[in-house]
C-alpha cells in the first residue's frame, strides 16, 4: 500500500479549491433566494472551470470532459462537496452525471447525440424519473407506471416523485414497466422523455424540509398521462430497466460519499474556527471545554477513516470494476452518511443557535443531507445487502437470505 | 408512589386532544403559507378552547387561566405538544407563558394590567429579548446591551437575535446590562419595551434551517439604539435580570420537555401507522422487518421513561417549588430533547423519501427542533451544571468546579 | 399520579442498607474466594435480616417471608442490588424466588411442603434447567429434553447448561418435552428433580468471563441420563411447561430490573467518590474534566429515568397482573439492561486501570452483567415482541408478524 | 494512492495464518489453565517462527529479528492477533517489544548486551515499570517513585502497579523522579532493574476482571524499597524518562491497534460462523434476522475504516516518523478501540449465552480488552491532545489550551 497522494492530485485539488473559495462560495447566499438567481452566475463560473480543463471532470476526454478515474475524482469531490454548488459549478452533480454514465455505456449513437453530449457540455439539464409515492422506493423492482408499445411509439401512464432536479430539466429518463408479466427484476425498462412532451405534467416541487426549492435544487411529483415518445427512446433493451439502474446508482452511490467528505471537511472547518474564537467570558474561548475537544477529535478521526474507506472503493472501481466493489460502495454508503451526520450535528451544537441559521452552510447540511440515509438506498436495505453477501460466503444460500 | 392517572387529568386530555385534533392539526399546511395566513384561524379556535376551560391553562383562575398545577399540565401539554399550533391554540405557548409567570411573580401592579393581563387574555403577543450574536448564549451573564437611566427614563442601547417571536408582538423584555461594575451575576436587568418604541429596529429575521418565518413563528434580530422607556418599566430591582431570567427559565424548559413527549407520540404513532401500512412487496409490509421493529420498541421504551421523568419533575416543582427540582429540570432538559431527537429521527428513516417531505409534520420537527439541544441552555451546560451539582455533595468545592 | 415514597418504603430501605452496609458489602471479597469459603457467612447475615422481618421479602407473610407488593420490593431491592450478594443475603435470589414463586402458584400441597417451604426458609437451593447447548435460548419451544412416563415415573434424557446455581441445589426444575406431537407452545412440561437422583450429573460449572465459579455463583452443564422421579414430581400439568416458564419469567424479568438499579447506583456513588479525589495534578480534581462531568449527568439523568420506568411496571404489577404489564416488563428488561451497561462502562473509565481491578466491584458488574443483556430473553426478543404487539394494535396482523 | 496489498505481504499473512492456526489457537485452552503450562509450548512454537524468518519481526536483521516496516507489521499483527498468545509467539508482544525498541534507541552497548539481545533472542522476558496506585496514569509527570545516586549507585524507592508481565520477568525498566525539582516533564529518568535485585517485591498479581493471571498474562504490584543497582543502569540521560516513555508508547500505540484489528476479524468471523449455523427453529437459522445482518454490515465497514486507518498511520511512521504521526496515532488509539469493543460486544451478543463463556475467546476478549480505551492513555487524553494539536493551527494558544 501507499498512501501518497500524486503531485497530480494535489496540483487538481488545489485548481478546484481555488475556483471554489473564489467564486463558488460567494454564491451560496444567491442560491438562498432561488435556482433562477444563482443558474445564470453558476453557468458563468462554468466557463472558468472548462477553462482550468476541469468540466465534466468524470467524463472521458474524447467526450469533452477531464477523464478523470475515479480516485482522483474522488479527491476532486472532496474540494467541490464542500459547498453544496460546487458540482454543479464543474458539472458533475446528480442527477446529471449519473444520465451522462448511463448514456455513455447504454446509449445508442442517436442518444448520445442528442441527449449525453449537450448534457458534458453543460448546455442543459437532465432527471431521473424512478421513485413513485405509492411504492417503496426501497423495492426498485415494484413500479406502478407503465409503458406499451403503440404504433411505433411509447406510451407512458404513471405517477413519480423525488424526480430531482426537474424543473427546468430538458429530458426526464423514466423507469416504467414495459414487461408485466416478465420476473419482478426484468419487468421495467428506461425510456427517454423530453420534458415538453405532451402528458407529461410537473404537479408540483415537493416541499421537503420546509422548502419547495427551484431549479435543479428541487424534487418533482410527475404525472404521466398518456405520454408518447418514439420506440427508439428506449435505452438499451426492453427489460433492462433494473440492471440500468443498478449500473447506474453504484457509481453514483460514491459520488455521493466523495462529496460528504467535503461537507465534512468544511462543517469541521468551521467548528474549528468558531469554537476558537467564541468566548465563553473574556479569554476563555469555548475551544477549552472538554466536550468540544471531542467532538473534534472524534470528527477529525471518523473524516479520516471515512475519506480511506471511500479511496479504497474508488481505487477498487478504478481496478477492478463497480461490480466487484459493490461490497464496499455498500458499507461507505452508510458509514459516510453515519460519519457526515455526526459531524454536521456536532458542528451545529458547537456553534450553538448560530448553527441553526443560514447565516453558515450547516443548518442546510443538516436539513438536506438527513436523506443521505435514505437516497440510493437507505442504510437498513444496504446494510441487509451487504450482510447477505457476506453470509454466503459463509454458506447462508440464497433462498433464505 | 402512585402512578394512577387522576379522572381529572384523563378528562382534561380527552378534551384537549379533540380541539387538537379536530381544530389545530387540521390548520398545519395553513401554517407553512406564512404565519398570517394562520394566526386568525388560531384565534378562533382560541374561543373554543376558552369555552373549554382550557385557556392560558398554567396561569391561575383568578387571573382568568385554567389553574393547572404543573403536573396537570405537564399531561395536557404533551396533547398540545402533537401539533407545533397547539400551545399557541391554548395560549400557553412560549414565549408569552414565561413572560406572563414572570410578571405575575416580580410584576408592578401596573405591569400587570398593562402587560400581563391582555397576554393571559390572548389577545396580544410578547417576546424575551436576551440572547445577542456578540457573546455565546450559554453565559447568560456576559451581554453587551446597555440601559442606563437618565431623566426617569431607561435608555437602551444593544444588539439582540433569537428574539423568538418579536415580528407582530406587542412589547419585548430585554435584557440589559445596568449595574457594569456589579459581580456578573448581579450585572443585568430586566426591562418591559413595547415594540413601537423608537429606536428599536427589527433588523430581520433570521433565517433558520432555510426558513426566515414570520409573525409567532420567527427568530428576530433587533437593534436597540437610543431607545427610552419609563423608569417604571423596570421588572424587579436592578441588577436582577439574571435571577429573574433563571426563575423564568425553569419552568420554561420544562414546558419544553413536556411538549417534546407530545412530538414524539405523534412521530411514534405516524411510525407505526406507516409501517404497518407501506408494502415493500405485496403483502409484506415493512413492519416486518427487524430494524423497524426494534426503532419501535427502542422507541416506546425510551418515550414512556421520558414522560415519567418530565411528570416526576413536574410533581416536584408542585411539591417542592421549583428550586428544590432544579437538578430535575436540568436532567429532563437534555434527556428528553435526546429521546426526541431519536424517536423523530427514525420515524423519517421508516418513511423513507416521504419523511422528509412537508407532507408530514416529521420534517419540520427535525429541523426546527434540532434547536431543543440548544435553547434554554445547551446540553453540555445542563450536564455541566447537574454535575456540579451533585460533585458538591461529594465534596468538589466550588472554587474548583 | 403521586411520586411520594411511602415512609413504610422508606423505613425499609433504610433497615435494608444498614444490613447491606455492615453486614455484606464486607464479605465482597470473601466471595472472590469461592463460594464455600462466603456461604456459612451469607447464612449467618440471613439471621440479622429475619430478625429484621426482610427474610424472603417477596414471599406472602403466612408463608414466611415479609409479604411486601412488587412496588415495594421494587424499592428494597435496589439496596440489595448494590451488592451481588445482596438478595442471597436476602433470600430473594435468583433462581430460588423465581422457584418458589412457581411452586406458589402451581405447585401440589406436597410440591410446596417439600420443596418450596425449606426454599423461603433459605435452608436449601434450587435450580432451573431450561437452556440447551443444541438449541438457541431464545426459542423456548425447541428442546431435545425428553421426559417420557414409564411405571409411574418420568425417565428423563436430555443435556442442559446456564442451569445456574445447580452447583449445592437440592433440586432442580427441569423443562422437558413430554408431549412431542402437541404443538410447540404446549410440548414441554416441568418436573422436580431431586440433584441426587442417579443418572443426572454436573458436567462442569461451564467457564463464564474467565471463572468456573462454584455454588450460587455458577452455571452449570447437566447430563440426564434415565434420569428417575415420581411422576407425581410433574408442576401443574402436562404440556404446560412454557405457560408456567414464562409465568416464572416475567416477575423475574422485573426482580433483575429493580437490582440493576442497585448495581447503576454503586457504581454511579463510586465514580463520584473516586473523580472527586482523584488528581491529576496537585489541587485539580479529574472531576473538573467536562466529559466526566458528562458520564455523571447522564448517568443521573438515564438511572432516575430507568427506576421511575421499573416503579411504573412493578406498580402496574401490583395493580393489574404481570400480564397487563407485559409490555412494560419487556421495555425495562432492554431499557434498564443498556443503562446498566453505560453506567457501568462510564464508572470504569473513571477509574483508569483501578476499574479494572477486583479492588472494586466495577470489574465484575461490567464482566458478568454483560449477560443481562442476554439472559431471560436477548434485547433483541423483548424488542421484537414489545413492537409486534404494539403494531398489532395498529393492525399487524398476526400470521404476518 | 496505490491499496494494493504486496505479494511479499501477502505471503508474509499466509505464513504467519498457518503458524497461527495450526500451532497457536489450539493452545488457547491451556492458557486458561495458567501461564505455566502454556509458556513451553509457546517456546516451542517460537522455534517454528524463528524457522519460518519470523520471529522479532520488528527488530532489523542485524539484531536478529525480520526486519519488516511498520506497515509491513501492521499487516502481519493483524494476523498474530486472532489469537492472544499470537504475539507472544512471535515475539512481539508487549511490552517486551517496546523495550527492545526503547533499548534499541537509547541503549548503551553493554545495556544492549546484557537485556536487549537475549529479549530479540526471545530467551527473557522483560516489564515496563510505570503506573502507581496513587498517581493518575493519566499524568505521567507525577509520579511517587524517587532515585537518588548514591556511592555509584541508584537507590530506588517507590509503589507501582499495573507493571505488566512483571511476574517471571528478568528485568523491569522503572520510571522514577531522579530530578526532583527540575520542570514536571523533565523529572523522571527510567532505570533498568533487574528483578531479583533484592529490595523489589512482587506484592501481587493485581486480580483484574476476576483473574490474578500469572506470568505474561498479569498486571504485578511491586515495591522497590531502598533498590540499589549500578548508576550505568541509567537508559539515555537524567531527566529524559518522559521523554523516552513517549518515544516507547508511540510505537508500542500502534501495535495495540494492529493487534485489535486482528481480535475485531476473529469475532467477527466468529460471529458469521455462529449465525449461519444456529438455528431458530429448523431450517431458519439467526442468520435471517434484521439486527444480526446490521451487525454484520456494520462491523464489516467499521473493521475496514479501522484497518485502513491502522495501515495509513503505519505507512506515515515508515515515511515522515512517528513524531509526524502522532495526530493519526491518537487517532487510532480511541478509534480503533471503540471499532474493536463494538465488534466484539455484538459477536457475543450474536453467540447469545455461548458468548459469555471461555469455549470461544470472545469473553476473554470482552473483559480484557476493555482496557484498550484506558492502557497507554485513556481514549479522553488522546482525544485532548489530538484537538489541542488541531486547535493549535486554528491558533489556540498553548498557555489556554
Amino acid at each position: 500500500m501507499d498512501f501518497s497522494v500524486s503531485p497530480r492530485v494535489v496540483e487538481l485539488k488545489a485548481r478546484a479549491r481555488q475556483i471554489i473559495d473564489t467564486h463558488v462560495i460567494p454564491l451560496e447566499p444567491l442560491a438562498a433566494q432561488g435556482w433562477a438567481k444563482v443558474e445564470p452566475k453558476l453557468y458563468e463560473v462554468r466557463k472558468l472551470v472548462r477553462e482550468a480543463g476541469l468540466l465534466s471532470p468524470q467524463a472521458s476526454k474524447d467526450l469533452g470532459g477531464a477523464g478523470l478515474t475515479f480516485l482522483e475524482h474522488a479527491a476532486l469531490s472532496e474540494e467541490l462537496g464542500r459547498s453544496g454548488l460546487g458540482h454543479f459549478a464543474f458539472n458533475c452533480q446528480a442527477p446529471d452525471s449519473g444520465n451522462m454514465e448511463l448514456l455513455h455505456l447504454f446509449g445508442s449513437d442517436d442518444q448520445k447525440k442528442r441527449f449525453m453530449e449537450p448534457l458534458i457540455r453543460g448546455e442543459i439539464r437532465s432527471c431521473f424519473s424512478m421513485t413513485e409515492p405509492e411504492h417503496a422506493g426501497s423495492n426498485p423492482t415494484w413500479l406502478g407506471t407503465r409503458a406499451r408499445l403503440e404504433g411505433g411509439e411509447w406510451v407512458i401512464d404513471g405517477h413519480k416523485w423525488f424526480t430531482s432536479s426537474a424543473d427546468g430539466a430538458s429530458f426526464a429518463i423514466v423507469m416504467a414497466v414495459t414487461e408485466p408479466d416478465a420476473p419482478p427484476h426484468l419487468r421495467a425498462s428506461q425510456i427517454i422523455v423530453p420534458m415538453n412532451t405532451p402528458g407529461l405534467t410537473l404537479v408540483r416541487n415537493v416541499s421537503i424540509m420546509g422548502h419547495e426549492g427551484s431549479g435543479w435544487m428541487s424534487h418533482a411529483e410527475l404525472r404521466y398521462e398518456n405520454v408518447r415518445v418514439p420506440e427508439s427512446n428506449l435505452i438499451g433493451g426492453r427489460g433492462m430497466g433494473f440492471l440500468l439502474a443498478q449500473e447506474r446508482l453504484g457509481p453514483g452511490r460514491i459520488h455521493h460519499c466523495m462529496r460528504w467528505i467535503g461537507i465534512c471537511e468544511r462543517s469541521f472547518d468551521l467548528m474549528c474556527k468558531h469554537v476558537v474564537s467564541r468566548q465563553l467570558s473574556p479569554g476563555k474561548p469555548l475551544a477549552l471545554k472538554g466536550p468540544v475537544q471531542e467532538w473534534i477529535a472524534e470528527s477529525r478521526a471518523e473524516i479520516d477513516a471515512a475519506r480511506l474507506s471511500v479511496m479504497h472503493a474508488a481505487w477498487s472501481i478504478d481496478k477492478h470494476g463497480s461490480k466487484e466493489a459493490r461490497d464496499q460502495i455498500s458499507a461507505i454508503k452508510f458509514f459516510v452518511a453515519g460519519v457526515m451526520e455526526r459531524v454536521v450535528d456536532r458542528a451545529i451544537q458547537a456553534h450553538g443557535a448560530l448553527g441553526m441559521t443560514d447565516d453558515l452552510p450547516l443548518a442546510g447540511f443538516y436539513a438536506h443531507e438527513r436523506a443521505a440515509r435514505i437516497y440510493d438506498g437507505p442504510d437498513e436495505v444496504h446494510k441487509a445487502s451487504l450482510a447477505k453477501r457476506i453470509l454466503g460466503t459463509y454458506g447462508l444460500t440464497s433462498e433464505r437470505k
